[in-house]
Parts: C-alpha cells; sequence; structure tokens
C-alpha cells in the first residue's frame, strides 16, 4: 500500500511531432540500392534500412552481427490511392542520442533509463505525387522501436490504412510462444509453442528463442488513435503486420500529421533480459497526467470466486452474490487483514439474462435492491477501505459512454480509488461509436476502441479514479502517459481454473512471463487455496505457488482472489498475501526459460525489504538465488513459503513448509520447487549486522 | 480449331433458391449437441454437420471413414450484428439425391456427370432475432461442396460480412503446395511445399497430400457477387477462410436472399483424380447465354515474346512492337501455319510513361499512329485470321468500364472473337466503382472486383467475344454459366522465364496441374524454343517439354507463344503446335504426383486423334502409358516428340528426338523424360486394322 505521493518527474519531450509542413526531401535522397545504418549506444544492436533497384524500402536488425530481423518490407496500402511502398528516394533525416533517466509513480521499478540512438529515414515518392513519409528508429542496447511519421502534405490531409506493409522476417530458426488472434475468446488462449516456422495467427507480444538463446519479443509501444497489431505468417519465418480491422475499410484513418504506435523488439540473450527491458515504456509519452498519488497501488478482496466458482451469482436471485451483508462481511476481512480494498461484482443492474452482447441492459449508477452501494461504501471508508468499482459493460462501449461519467462520479462521491472495467464479447463483439457518429461492431483492439479505452482512462482520471481493464486491448505502455490505467487481464486468468475446460496449465504462468507480461502489468488474481474447482484439474498449483504469483506477476493492484473463509482457515500462509507489496524500486529476473520456470526478486518501494518469487511448470525444479542483491552487511530475516517435500500440483497442492532463518548478501537460497510449484520469500532487514 | 456448333445441353435447374420468405424452424430443429450426417452415393465420402452445447455449429468430413476435415466451424461475423455462429438450434430442412449428365460446349471433356447427395442443413437462433442460414452440402464421390445460403427474413435485409467463421482443419499430417495471397504481385508467386502446419496465408486452391496417398484440393466455386476466399492457417492444422478485403468494413455487402459461392474440397485417393473432378464446374449454374457456337477455341500467335523479352516495347517509340507491318508479318505466319490467331499487345494509347497505376490513361479505342487496327484487321480476316484482341486495364477497372463498351464494340465490328484482358497492378491497386457510385482501390478479388469481372464477361457475350483474363480474379468454374469467359492468367505464366529473377523452376508446371489449374483452364503461352532469355536460367524445360504443355496445362485458347522466327527456324517440333488441338473430348490424369510429373492424355474433340502429355520436374523420369483408352481393333499412328539421350533442361535443352511409329490399344509406351523435359504424342488412326 505504499507509493503515496511520488510525483512523475518531468522528462524533456522526446518525440518530436512530425513537422506540420513537409520540406523537400534532403539533397541527399537517392534513387536505387541505397543502405543507411545506425547502431544501438552499445553497439549490440544495429539497424539497417535500404531500398531497392525499384524503391521499395526495407530493413534489417543484427546483434553483435548476428541476423535477427532479416531484411523486412516497410510502408503502407491505402484503401483510396495507392500503396506507399515502391518508387521511395531515401534520405537520412537526422540522427541524436538520448541518454536520461526518468522516475515512475508506481511500477516494477522506480527509475528507468532511457538511452537510444535515434535514425530518421525519409522516405520521398520519386513520381506522381511525391508522398513522403519518415521512418523513425529507436535503438537501443536491448530492443529496437520503429514507427512511422507521415507530415502533412498537400494531398495528404487524410490517410486510410488498409493494412501496413510491415514485415517481420524472423533471421534464425528457432522455437516461438505465441496466442492466436481473432478468435472468439477476448485474447483468452493457452499459449502455442511451436517452431517459427508454425506460427499462424498470432497476437503481440510473441517470443521467440533462437538456437544460441537469443530471445526477441516483437509487440507494439504507444498504441494510441490506432489499430493493434496482429502478426501473421505469410510464410517461412515472414511474419506481417495485420492490423485489425475498423469500422470503414480502412483499418486505420488519420488526419494527417499523424505518429504511428511504434513497432517493437526486444533482444535479448536470455529470456529474463526480454522482461527486464523498458523499451516499450520509454517509447511512450511521458505522464500527461500530472501529480498522480491519488492513485494507491494495493491488494483487495472481494466478491468474486464465489461467482466463478458457480456458489454465487453476478445478477440477481436467491444466490445473488452482491449482497450488502456479503459486501460488508468482506469489507470487515480486509480490515483485518491489511487489505486495502474491496470489489463486488454483480452489484448492478444488468446481469438478468443473456447479458453477453447485450451491455445495453447495465445500468453503472443502479444497484440492485439486496445491495446498498452507499451503506457498504461508507462501511468501508469507517474501517479504512476502500471499494474497488465494477464496470461491466458486455463490451458495448457505446452504451458505457453514455452513463461513463455518472458512473465514475458516483465512485468518486463513494471514495472508490480504482474501477474494474469488463468487456465479455465473443469476435468483434464491441459496440462503438465510429468516427462517423454511428455505433458499430467493432473488435476490441480497434482503431474506434483503442479510443474508447483511452476515453474512459481520461475521463476516470478527471474523477481521479485507477482503471483495471478487463478483456482489455492490449498493453503497449500507455501507463507511463496515463498512470491512472493500471493493470488491466489480456490473458487467461485465474478464473480459467474455476470453470476451464481446460483450465490453466502448470505451465500457463511460465509462460505468462515471457509474453503477456511484457506488455505490462496484469491483474491475473492469484492466492487460490481452494484448490478443488468446477475445471478438471482445478487450480493447478502448489500452494506455495498461488504465493510466488505475487512477486511474479506484477501489478500494482493485487487481489487476494480466494474466497475469504480460505484464509481465515489458512492464515499461516496467507500471512505472505498481507505482507506482501504491490509498488517497487527494483525488479531483476534471476532466472528463468519461457514456459518452463522463473525466478523473480523486487525490492518493496516502501521499504528495505526485498521479495522472491520462483514458480516451475510441471517439472519439479532445483534453483537457487544469489542473496547479492542485499545490502552487504545487513543481516536479513529471510520468511521462507516453499513447496513441501511431497508437495505436486495434482496430488498434494497444499504442501507447504513456511519457516525463517537469517541471510547475508553472500548468501545463495536453494530452491525446490515441485511440479507445479513455487516458492514466495520475504527478506526483511533484520536487527542485527553481518559479522556481529 | 474444333468445336463448331456444339451447343449446351439445358441441365434441370440444380441450385434451388434460397425460400424468398424464410418459414419457421422445422418441428424437429433442437438445442445443444445434435449430429446430422450424409454420404456421397458410392458411399465414400461423408459428412457430419454438428453443435455443441452452446449452439456453435461445425462440420467434418471423413473418406471411407477415415478423417479428411476435422470438426470446422461454421458461420459468419457481421459488422453491423452479432455473429451468426452461436445459440444456433439445427434442423435437416430437406434432402435429395442428384444423377445426371450435361454437355459441355467446349473443354477438357464433352460430357460431364453430376451426381451427388444433397443435406440442407437450417440452423435458427434461440434468441433474440432468431436469424436463420441454411447451410447446404453437396456430396460427391470425390468432393463436397457447401454453401450458406441466407434467406430473406425480417431484420436481416442486408447482411454485412467481416468474415466467415468457416474452418477447414485437416485432420491427418502431410505436404501441402501452396502460393502466398495478399501479397503485391498479382497471385503470381512459386509454390510452397510444406507441411500443412507450415501453411502460412494461402491463396485457394490449396492442395494437400496426406501420408497415406489422399489428396485434398480446398477451393470454391461460383465465386459471385462475392469476396474471394482465401485460407490463414490459425494454429495447428486449423485453416480459416479469410475473405478478401472490399470497400466498405464489410468484406462482402448483399441484400437477401443470397448464397456464398461454394466452399469445395476435392478429396482423391490419388493427385490425378483431384485434377479429374468435375466438381467445381458441377457447382457453378448452368450456361446463361446459350448458344455461344461463335467462340471458336484454337491458337494465336502474336507480339508479345519479343515485348517480354525487351527486343520491342509495348510503348510509342523506336523500338514500338505493335506496328502495322509486323503485325502483318505474324498474320502471314499464322496463316501458313493453321494458327487460327493473332494477339497484338501495346497497339493502343496510354502505355507510355509510369503506365502501372494509370490505367486511366489507356484507350480502348485509339491505336498508336504506326498501327493501323483497321487495316490489319482487314488483312487477317482476308487471310482466314482473326485479331486477338487485348485490354490492358492496370487494374483500373472504373476507367475500363467507362470505355468497355466501346472497346468490344470496335473488335466485334472488326472480327474479333478473343479478347486478351489485362490487369496489372500491384496489391490493392485495382480501381472499381463500389456499391456506393464512388471509385474505390480494391483487391483483384474484393466483391467489387468479382462483380467487375462478370460485368465485362456479360457486356463481351452481347457483343459475340470471348475473354481471357490475365491478372484475373481466380476461376472458380464460371465457364459453365458463361462459356465465353474462355481462360486466363492466375499464377506465374512463361513471361517468367523471360524476365523473372528468378524465373519458373523446372517443377513450376508439374504443381501448377494439382494447384492453379484445378481451378480450370490457364493462359500459361507455351511454346518457346528460344531457351536463352533475361531470365537467369532462361527457359529451364526441353523442347519436348514446352510441346506437351500444350496437352498438360488446358486452355480452349492457346498461344504459340515464341517469336514466329524461332518456329520458322524450327519447323520440325513446331509441326507439334500445329497439329495439337484446343478442344477436348475425353481428358485423363495417367499417372502423377504434385511438383514431380505428370502425364495426361486427351481426345481431340474434332477427330479420333489422342494427344499424350508429359512433363517431369527437374527429376529425369522413366513413365509410360498403356493405350488401352485407344479404339481396341485399331492401329494408330503414334508422332512422338521427345527429349534425345543427352537432353536437359540446363544443359541441352533443345535436344528432340522425333519418330513415328505404330501402335495399339495394347501398347505401352515408356517415356523417359530428361530432366525438365516431357513427352508429347499425337496417336492418330491409321488406315490399317489391328491384326491385319
Amino acid at each position: 500500500m505504499a507509493c503515496g505521493a511520488t510525483t512523475h518527474a518531468t522528462a524533456p519531450a522526446l518525440t518530436a511531432a512530425p513537422a506540420s509542413v513537409v520540406a523537400p526531401p534532403p539533397a541527399a535522397a537517392a534513387k536505387g540500392v541505397r543502405t543507411l545504418s545506425a547502431e544501438s549506444p552499445g553497439r549490440i544492436l544495429s539497424v539497417v534500412v535500404t531500398t531497392d533497384s525499384e524503391g521499395h524500402p526495407s530493413y534489417a536488425v543484427t546483434r553483435l552481427g548476428k541476423p535477427v530481423i532479416a531484411p523486412s518490407k516497410l510502408g503502407f496500402l491505402l484503401t483510396d490511392a495507392p500503396a506507399i511502398d515502391r518508387d521511395l528516394l531515401m534520405a537520412d533525416a537526422g540522427r541524436r542520442a538520448v541518454d536520461e533517466t526518468w522516475e515512475q509513480p508506481w511500477g516494477e521499478r522506480r527509475f528507468v533509463r532511457n538511452r537510444f540512438d535515434e535514425l530518421r529515414v525519409r522516405f520521398t515518392e520519386e513520381w506522381d505525387a511525391k508522398r513522403t513519409i519518415d521512418v523513425v528508429f529507436r535503438i537501443y542496447d536491448d530492443g529496437v522501436g520503429f514507427r512511422y511519421e507521415v507530415p502533412a502534405q498537400p494531398g495528404l490531409e487524410t490517410v486510410r490504412i488498409a493494412e501496413e506493409r510491415t514485415e517481420f522476417v524472423v533471421a534464425q530458426p528457432g522455437t516461438a510462444w505465441w496466442n492466436t488472434a481473432f478468435e472468439p475468446n477476448r485474447e483468452e488462449y493457452l499459449y502455442e509453442r511451436t517452431p517459427i516456422e508454425e506460427i499462424g495467427v498470432a497476437q503481440t507480444p510473441l517470443t521467440v528463442r533462437f538456437e544460441d538463446g537469443v530471445h526477441l519479443s516483437i509487440h507494439e509501444a504507444a498504441l494510441v488513435d490506432y489499430a493493434g497489431m496482429n502478426l501473421v505468417r505469410v510464410d517461412r519465418r515472414r511474419l506481417r503486420a495485420a492490423l485489425t480491422p475498423g469500422t470503414t475499410a480502412a483499418k486505420v484513418v488519420r488526419a494527417t500529421p499523424f505518429t504511428t504506435p511504434w513497432r517493437t523488439l526486444e533482444i535479448s540473450d536470455r529470456a529474463g533480459g526480454l522482461y527486464e527491458s523498458n523499451l516499450i515504456l520509454n517509447l511512450n509519452e511521458p505522464n500527461r497526467l500530472g501529480d498522480v498519488s491519488w492513485f494507491k497501488p494495493g491488494k483487495f478482496v472481494g466478491i468474486w470466486w464465489d461467482l466463478h466458482l458457480g456458489n454465487k451469482t453476478w445478477h440477481a436471485g436467491p444466490k445473488h452474490g452482491a449482497t450488502t451483508a456479503e459486501a460488508m462481511r468482506y469489507v470487515d476481512f480486509a480490515a483485518k487483514h491489511r487489505i486495502g480494498g474491496v470489489l463486488v461484482e454483480g452489484w448492478n443492474k444488468g446481469w438478468d439474462g443473456n447479458w453477453m452482447g447485450h451491455g445495453e441492459a447495465f445500468s453503472f449508477t443502479e444497484a440492485y435492491p439486496d445491495f446498498d452501494l452507499q451503506k457498504v461504501a461508507d462501511y468501508a471508508r469507517s474501517r479504512g477501505v476502500r471499494l474497488v468499482g465494477h464496470h461491466e459493460t458486455s463490451a458495448d462501449a457505446a452504451h458505457y459512454e453514455s452513463q461513463m461519467e455518472a458512473g465514475l462520479s458516483l465512485y468518486e462521491r463513494l471514495g472508490v480509488g480504482v474501477v474494474k472495467t469488463g468487456y465479455v464479447s465473443e469476435a468483434l463483439g464491441a459496440r462503438v461509436v465510429g468516427v462517423d457518429g454511428q455505433v458499430h461492431n467493432a473488435w476490441h483492439e480497434s482503431q474506434d476502441m483503442a479510443r474508447h479505452f483511452v476515453r474512459v482512462v481520461e475521463a476516470a482520471a478527471r474523477h481521479h479514479i485507477a482503471i483495471d481493464t478487463h478483456e482489455p486491448i492490449k498493453d503497449t505502455g500507455l501507463r507511463r502517459t496515463y498512470p491512472n490505467w493500471v493493470t488491466r487481464e489480456g490473458a487467461r486468468g485465474q478464473e480459467y481454473n474455476a470453470w476451464g475446460h481446460p483450465g490453466n496449465p502448470p505451465e500457463h504462468e511460465t509462460n505468462l512471463v515471457f509474453t503477456r507480461m511484457l506488455e505490462g502489468p496484469m491483474d491475473f488474481t492469484p492466492g487460490i487455496f481452494g484448490m478443488k474447482t468446477r475445471s478438471p484439474d482445478g487450480v493447478p498449483t502448489t500452494w506455495a505457488k498461488q504465493l510466488a504469483l505475487y512477486v511474479v506477476l506484477y501489478s500494482p493492484v493485487q487481489m487476494a482472489a480466494d474466497r475469504i473463509e480460505s484464509y481465515e482457515a489458512n492464515p499461516r500462509p496467507f500471512r505472505f498475501i498481507e505482507d506482501v507489496p504491490t509498488d517497487w524500486s527494483e525488479t531483476h529476473v534471476v532466472n528463468g526459460e519461457a514456459g518452463d520456470y522463473v525466478t523473480i526478486v523486487r525490492k518493496d518501494r516502501g521499504s528495505e525489504d526485498w521479495y522472491v518469487g520462483s514458480i516451475t511448470d510441471e517439472n519439479a525444479r532445483s534453483l537457487s538465488v544469489a542473496l547479492g542483491f542485499l545490502d552487504a552487511g545487513r543481516v536479513y530475516r529471510a520468511e521462507i513459503y516453499r513447496d513441501g517435500a511431497e508437495a505436486d500440483w495434482k496430488k498434494n497442492p497444499t504442501s507447504i513448509v513456511i519457516e525463517a532463518r537469517e541471510v547475508t548478501a553472500a548468501d545463495v537460497l536453494p530452491l525446490h520447487l515441485a511440479p507445479g510449484g513455487g516458492a514466495a520469500i520475504r527478506l526483511t532487514p533484520a536487527a542485527g549486522r553481518v559479522g556481529r
């Protein structure tokens, strides 16, 4: 619950807006086979941009001289004009180097270094309209971002993009971790692990490991007023951008000048390097909200798991979950256990009947008669707890926007600081007001919905409310610009273990760290102790792994997701959930391989405590963590929550050993993870000093 | 040049129009897990249609009990309404059996048997609007066609299809032959040969061979007023329909009632069975044009290869190819060598400068000053030859339509019977008048362009002109309905051997037979004797293979594509080109494997002659053809054009042996094909009788 008044350190504006009137191509612009290149500050990565004999542009990326991205096309297909992808003259339109450090109001780490070399390449058509686009590359030692910048220019007032020509030709064989795109289920799928040549239609981030251990993650940053990018494998190892369809023939409609989102390539010689990269945050615009100290990271419990278990219902009736009494019971529990928030789902009218696809039925101000919102909110406040709001829209963004202001005002008045929004629908089931003022069916990651999600976050900020989006648009680092967009779902969460057929397999969270978590925080909702559910395998982890997830799966708001009865019955392991913070000053990945295991250490932002989380897939593992990150010369008390000797996600998930010992920076802690297991450790400075 | 007055035998109307007012769901309609099934007449193939517990529909196909298509989704995503793909009640809405034979006015065979069992499945939504769609399956012994039929119904006056949900989950591992889709180059690519799991974004037809030798080709029939279907591999062996984008957010906009094209599955236990299947023609509507005896199959030479070699130019200037004198020289050659047609490309104004993307510059009535169209046409007629017209549009369909009537009228007046149209452009480079009356950029296989191509063919029919479309929409068997749409390009043709980097490899034509040729006729333009070109490997076949292509690659109009100087210098091999007909009464595939080799025999429709064509890839092969198809009791003179002993596409492409011998139905002719080689054989009844 730390964080407090940390304010955003204003960074200099890094992102030059495209020139409002385009200059003629620099004198150096030339036709035919040409090359421009640039390197990262530490000479780890380089980018080469070329035009071929027909003026088709392409780019390539190498790491220490070894190809990562082979020559890959650039350009646009337009719906109302010829493509911008050939007969292009290329010129070096400027370079610069940046090295600065900025501070996050909350996050995995407090300070973020932003160090890159930039190359701006200007492409101007040789013929006809002489249209001009810039491609700007920012080259870091651990990744590359590039985006198109389209200046204002005569004859190109509005750009209607049918598709990008952008390709990512993966240069080496390897293994890919990915999730299908354009499917009905809101981007919530089990991960595919295939050779690169067997990638199909993929969401981003898409993660690749080459045979030599170099890892690559393809994603995007700063998805604003643009269509989300998916990847289709065209042939061999050639991936192509597949923008999400919109509400006209063009997937994107923009007035010039404009910039696209950054296409991002995180590149590291180890899996953990992808997770540690700040590339995506760095490519986003600085904080636009100013002081966001009104947002407090923290934990919450809620009327939720009982709903997914089928014990209670969202809708009215004899099993209605969101009653005044039940909510007050949760408030009492939260107050007693240092949990700052209580979520109540199903409190408002609209859940009755066939609600999916009928978001118009939801009220965002009217509670069911058996739920006294004012009373619960008042009671919570009296106990030092805040309600976590809930706005399920069934993806009817148009309807939601008609009540959003009223709903957020109500919550603000009641002292609600965080609202969990929901967009449950099947494919192309969102409904949104398009640029034509009409309501359209839309994909969650369409340009229109991208606009909607930002409108919600902006509106919420005006009410000093933070947003936790479920069934969201993908995370592209906009929490830097809108620090009240604190977390989201966007992958299979814990609820699949309540009713999924199949549920999440034991490897699921080890996949998440190296795919979904590369986007940013996820509201996975860990902390289940009741392992038997409606899903055939129940919750397929050990208890220790459930605890470790609080460290491994970062979110500034974290749910203690189980029914409070489970916690009341198991106070010893619950203690870790009470203790673990949700805001960090440092984060390091000690070890890990996608889909196999991972160990992460983080330092509490509000104290000198460190936390270790380690998880494995279905295989037992013996790992270790060297404690060199601790202050030398200090003694720490290690509170260890580890799998019992007989622990096993299938046979014995509740076997846990909780023990304490003293350690120093010179120690190496062994981690013995059971099948589907984990370890969670709190390291607190003790009174003593080393050598005492 | 046979064919003459063969008229189309009117078949009974097979295709029931969807009911104009939808009836309530049959009493048998029911919810939950349900199954309907049907078999082919010979019990070779069966189809099973199911709904799951959420009312999602799917279908599956087996051959002799072995799965070919695993359960695969059905349905539509709409841009302005919820998807039609769940909460569907299923009912058996009727079955019938058909067995009839119809006659082609021209073709690979004269009579076509149409024998299938049909199952009509009606899906009606349980909730809300209770929207209804039918899916009609026609099950043949060698394939399955199914299509959606959307009846007129309240609330569904206009259907705006964002995407079909249609899937093709290939049930077994195997090898796939396919071409990428949505690429710049007008569907002209080298074939991919990959495991099914490595298919990317594919055009149809897409061909698969399972490990047990069963072959599957996925394509479509009767693509009318709808978007062309491509296939994307989503994951594993799951392919999904990817409709070609249109000029609104919907890829297809149709008023109810309407039917989609047929989604076709040709299934055979040998590769040749795919080529022999009449599934696609059978699923098209009968001839709408009535007597088309005005179209005469035949051969043509033309001012063409010199253009691709760079010896001449399309545009005006000192190297202009289409001069009056040059055209008359070609007419003289054609008249002398029994060639019925002369093509002249570059005759009309508009080729100067950067013409690609500038179709608006083309005139379809005005010749360049050095080309006297009237004089050439008159001269041709006087020599018993007809000009083959040429309309390059640069894919500016809107501009073409503004002059099409004038251009066709001019040609009709001049006695032109066939017009070769061209649609050169890069991706999304076509320009067409959409339903909103505005000109849009469009893909060649968009719904708007599908309409355009039919408008051209209908206009041409009114002028008794046949159309040979280059850079076309794919062929889906519409030649049955519009028998003046006689051939088209739609894959890499011979011109890639003039300038391609790379050119077509020796396996190219062996790929074509089992992929592109499954659509229908192709104007590949065989018959090159001048093997050195601007392409690095030149023309990578032997001479004998060039001759064999006249039999192997069917087209009712076939070009003798080389410069006439090549033919004048090589009269002996040219003799086969003079002799070979372009209209057949029978066609059989003797042997063949996709991408490796193929042997096809065809019977001339205008005589008792048979022809054999056999080709191989880069590997030499010893094959044979048993002559059992000949009339028993008759002696035939076999004129054999075969590779010389030292023939080799790379080292000795011109080595050819031309010899004759007498054969009977009891003989088996050996075929020794050189690397990149072939064999072409004419079998003519001789005076004698067997046993004489």
